[in-house]
């Protein structure tokens, strides 16, 4: 296990759980915070026992509260950012960002276990997740331009594909602290639960993943989905999607989803992740931060 | 009429209907079937007569219950493919991605009548067409993942943009087959109908669009909201409707359709898809496979 | 005061109005209706006393009935072009277009009071406004395929992405006149009031980012959203608000957001759009008619 001081980082029945562990601080961001869970999210993607990851706050106030902006708390965010030559330094770069990036690239579900109050970075980092599950405490706020600062996480490309523009604009121009309610309404949030059963909730559609899906083919619909639905022209996934049928077709990964189907029995799929993916993966070039 | 073997094809009334006809295989999928619907297509397109065109299946069991993987049905659809010296090759295209794409491209209004069971090729089908009316009866399932395969037909493109990414991701991640209801719940289908009532309705709609409007509005509207949508600036829309409401407003369609409007009579539009097309149509070069 | 002859507008406040105001003529738009509109929202810029604007039409019965086509109304707002040698001729431009690629610059909230009839063009101006609220009496009506022409203004770009695909194809398709009901409904407007309380409601909506948000992060929040999330990647975010989080951090809007939050009272903001936007803002090129 890596020693992580700001995280909690378990695996259990084929689900890691990633917990933001500052209770205390009602979990709120760091830059230690951050680089703890890019690195669980490398040990998620690494391991194939792995089949799919809940994030979740500690305690029962807060999911996350936002960057711990007091010296205490691991230092300003901001300040602890050095002056810099010129904007396109790396020093410039968001940490929130980083985190959401490294979240856009995991080759495994990701689902947000939303149990308590979600603000600022706490809200934008739920959003290159595939599913929200929320308690019917849990508030959100995307709150940043009444702090004087603006969204950030990459959420002014995440929020409006999630939400529609209307909405998205409503939330991050008025700032408003929302409820759950709210959450669901506005399509933000996928279902809302008592908080004693958000976690459960969270576990049962990781299962329901786990126990039918192919690992491969899953890594595979989570970056067709996310990256071929930002094309101009549906040509972009024909050539992915007929290149990925072609090959996984011929995969023992399709010779036992069918004979499973037919048999009426639980999968057993072979491939693996780590070694089976197609040679195509991954078709695009990541771009890099200049 | 064309000899089709698989499908029905029908004009009554200004209204096409292609029938995908394998009643007792649950009108799966096969590489004939797709080449019949492309071929109907181009009737549609061709035929100034044809104002709109309705997607059905031949029974009520089933709209389409998925690739036939069966022999009998034709032949395997994957397997029908030899080997390829690239994965560009012609020969990998996914035979899904074609109909899609031969769809994407109509110059007619496409409504799905959803009559029972649409599963893979059979949900992913419906996407590039532009309504969706269901039988409370259809079902549907992206369940790719759980045959080991991945979304195809270039649904990793339509699916976002008609359902949000939270639902496409639930649909596609859990290959769960889910029933009318949820359909309409997650934006896929506009409306449902009782399983009598469900062709009449598309019809219906059918009627609305064809009383009412301009066939060559509605074939550069089908090109403007699909193509344009997608630009990264809404520039490249304004530069084509520009040009668009420059020479539709000369034509004798807008003399009819403000004549029509100011006398209360149905309109009676004299331009014709097949031949009144205005000459920066198409504006765009289609992409090809590659 | 600028002398507006088809236009009211009012500054009171921190809100602008801007109130079509041709009562007589269902307020329908004409070419100088659209320049003073256009110099109206760079007022609405140029002024660091308005934080929003709301635009509504004038009397009881519409918002904006549609493109004037009488020779009285300051003449046909489409013969008004003279022949051009080519389609690229800045004449051909659409005047709807000229007007929502304005208000898609503005720098400042767009809030439309949609106080009655809102056809063609009074439909399609909304859509680059970030907010819709309308009275329960408003009618909204893309009717440009029942008039032998085509959807305009950009609207092309801007429908589906407000209210997605399907939805934007029934509505441009059937070319149906609609109730507020169905426009809430189907996601256009955000809300429905009675007439007596749409501008009220607007303005409370104004008031709430006014009161609470720094002119400068509102500013580049709406530039954000509405940019870059048609980017085809969240890179293109990342690098933008990562440079923006970093200038904004460390202005005085973000000291005061966090020292008018700790002490629970009102802030007082002392950035200004008119001087205290950052130096990478604009980060694009805008896009020229050709």
């Amino acid at each position: 296990m890596t020693a992580f001081t700001q995280i909690l980082y378990d695996v259990a029945d084929g689900i890691a759980t990633i917990t933001m562990h500052r209770p205390e601080k009602m979990n709120a961001f760091t830059n230690v915070m951050m680089r703890e869970m890019c690195a669980a999210f490398d040990l998620v993607d690494a391991d194939d026992a792995v089949r799919a990851v809940i994030v979740t706050g500690s305690g029962d106030r807060a999911f996350c509260a936002g960057a711990d902006l007091t010296p205490e708390g691991g230092g300003d965010v901001f300040a602890s950012r050095s002056e810099v030559e010129t904007l396109s330094d790396e020093r410039v770069r968001d940490s929130g960002g980083r985190l959401t990036l490294r979240i856009f690239q995991c080759k495994k579900p990701v689902i947000g276990a939303i149990n308590g109050a979600a603000v600022g970075i706490g809200a934008t980092m739920q959003l290159p997740m595939d599913f929200r599950l929320a308690s019917d405490t849990a508030r959100f706020g995307f709150v940043f331009a009444r702090r004087g600062i603006v969204p950030e996480a990459a959420s002014s490309w995440f929020l409006p594909r999630l939400v529609g523009m209307q909405q998205a604009l409503e939330w991050c121009m008025t700032g408003r602290v929302f409820n759950a309610a709210e959450a669901l309404q506005g399509g933000l949030v996928r279902s809302i639960h008592a908080p004693a059963d958000v976690m459960d909730a969270a576990r049962a559609l990781a299962r329901e993943i786990a126990d039918n899906t192919a690992p491969v083919s899953i890594a595979l619909t989570r970056a067709m989905l996310w990256r071929l639905s930002a094309a101009e022209h549906p040509m972009a996934a024909h050539q992915i999607d007929s290149r990925a049928i072609y090959r996984r077709s011929r995969s023992g990964d399709a010779k036992e989803g069918i004979s499973s189907f037919l048999e009426k029995r639980p999968p057993v799929y072979p491939d693996k992740v780590s070694a089976d993916m197609p040679d195509f993966f991954p078709w695009w070039d990541e771009p890099v931060y200049k």
